[in-house]
């Protein structure tokens, strides 16, 4: 193998697969980068027990300056390799594989010789079926985990809780994530014929997914196998496990009649809780009480050993009966978070039942649940 | 007390003083920031064992919109000060002290009540004599601190070696540190007629102390006591405890007679050096070896489990003997970034005595001195 490649290029290359990298991995060879070079371009990889990521430069591409002398494959330690091309003193490197796996990697009178890795011992990835395949917007797809993902679990008691549950069915793409205190549920049209699917795809992996993206205005294609879903862009393969259970039947806990509802600007309340929180994050319980009434809204936060705050809220519009109810200021920032700059009404049956967020403009089938907390 | 003032300023303020403020104090009461109201304006004191900030904000700073309706003292703690003050609704405080040295924090409709403490409970500050005191431009007292405080030892070991030693004498100050590694000497000549002093600052003290310059067009004022010093500015006294103990006599380690010099372009050689010593940093011995022909510079770096890199460095001149030398690459990054974008000429002796490396053009008067590694 040998190349001459703009360092930019590769680093950037490089940048995309490191993020499935890790270099507390048990198996030596994974915390190198897999570097492949075919007639058609560049193939990196990258890839941990979780998720596996494969990008590609073509030769074509004119920014990259990459001229092919040689075809051929190493296995270069991922880290080291990036800090080289970080430091390197010209624009262009010329990448040599030399005798026992050796590699000469020269840019102006600087000249590493580095020790490699045989490619033909790097795990193979899988080989994805490609029937069930179905097409939606990078953006699209970025929008739903952030809507979705922060309401994993972080804890691994329950593993499947750890994962966001995608379902497809009467060509509706439905995501959703519960960590058993608040839940967060998301469903778009998808006017394809696709294959229906119910999958569990990793938090995590999903969170590395949604920052691997550079072009927005792509398509990711996703295809799903038993075990393993694949998301492709143009330049990117990326591999998640998925995760085996069952996930629990979520639909039957969100409420349809209610009591009080309230109409808020979803930023300026953020904001107020942000400040309310302030103090219950000093306190031992991590918790602030709203109170309702027909003409006003009042939020209050309490910590024993640093003082209280109080802040009658600005609200849109109330409606229903009044109400006093304590909850986990994170849950509802997060929610907040997730709804951005929207107007959102937040619907509650009584002081010990779990209340929902929804955008006040329906045409978004968009709702998140959180559990209150009892006071006494 | 009871003022109201724009949030931005006061947050300014007391991001000044928090320099000084550690939230792992034995000391539960400087956790805390000190705030006085007086006519003139508001005062504002953080302190730690080592380091006491006190910065004042005028009444008449039209940026702050200060009106003052009472005069008074209160204890605050200083981190969650911070954060109401980053988060409150709108532009303008009122804050006042209640009883029971209560106080109330109103922004828009969001209304905290704090437990503050008396501020008759807070250390007081040391009272600097004012008669010997100097007084130097700002930038110049940060380019000093940066040309030495690097090279301040880091273990408790010798605690003097922790602080940077000045000394005044002759209408010449004289600032240099050490960690027995190596050693940077800075002097600049001092026009005034100020009485001599020999102190040992500590090189933390510094650090924070350049950081907390707002103005770098200002003069600073450098008053002396028997173990405080105190950096004075339009709106900041910064004091720090002096280091007690005898400073090695460190004139005596600087060589005046060399073998071999070679000048170069000082960022060159910091890259170069950087690139060599990213394979170093992997091994176990964190060496670089430089050689030095009367056509030629080549440095080395070599890592076992890595690999190796070897670059014919770029010079602008050599004179004297060949030299095989090698040293730890980071003294020698230190060394050039304190110099910045200049030509630096390297003088050596031989392969096992100190080296120094001065900038070429001889008008600044600054040294610094490097232990090389025997490595046979």
């Amino acid at each position: 193998m040998k190349l001459t490649i703009k360092r930019t290029s590769l680093l950037q290359e490089l940048q995309t697969v490191q993020r499935a990298i890790s270099s507390k991995t048990t198996i030596p060879i994974l915390t190198g980068v897999k570097i492949v070079l075919a007639d058609e371009g560049l193939y990196l990889t990258g890839s941990n027990a979780d998720i596996s990521i494969e990008s590609f430069l073509t030769k074509e591409d004119e920014k990259a300056k990459m001229t092919i002398f040689k075809t051929g494959s190493i296995v270069l330690q991922a880290r080291f390799l990036g800090e080289i091309l970080r430091k390197l003193p010209e624009d262009i490197v010329t990448m040599e594989v030399l005798e026992n796996n050796q590699v000469s990697i020269v840019s102006g009178k600087a000249d590493f010789i580095v020790n490699g890795q045989d490619a033909e011992n790097y795990p193979h990835l899988p080989v994805i079926d490609t029937k069930n395949q179905m097409e939606i917007p990078v953006h699209l797809l970025t929008k739903i985990i952030n809507e979705t993902g922060f309401a994993v679990s972080m804890h691994e008691s329950r593993p499947i809780l750890t994962g966001v549950h995608f379902i497809l069915s009467e060509q509706k793409l439905l995501a959703v994530a519960t960590d058993s205190h608040r839940l967060s549920q998301r469903i778009i049209p998808i006017e394809q014929m696709v294959e229906n699917f119910d999958i569990v795809i990793p938090g995590k992996s999903l969170q590395e997914l949604s920052r691997s993206f550079v072009n927005e205005e792509e398509q990711v294609e996703i295809s799903i196998m038993e075990n393993q879903v694949l998301f492709k862009t143009k330049n990117m393969y990326f591999y998640s496990r998925l995760l085996e259970g069952n996930y629990p039947d979520t639909n039957r806990l969100i409420p349809a009649t209610f009591n009080t509802e309230v109409e808020f600007y979803g930023p300026k309340l953020l904001s107020a809780i942000e400040r309310a929180s302030l103090l219950s994050h000093e306190g031992r319980n991590n918790i602030v009480r709203l109170s309702i009434s027909p003409d006003s809204v009042i939020l209050y936060g309490n910590s024993p050993e640093i003082g209280k705050v109080e802040e009658s809220l600005n609200y849109e519009h109330i409606t229903g009966d009044t109400l006093d109810i304590s909850f986990n200021p994170d849950y509802m920032k997060d929610a907040l978070r997730a709804f951005g700059e929207m107007n959102i009404t937040i619907k509650f049956i009584s002081p010990i039942r779990p209340f929902t967020l929804e955008p006040t403009e329906a045409d978004v089938n968009f709702v998140q649940l959180i559990t209150p907390v009892r006071t006494n």
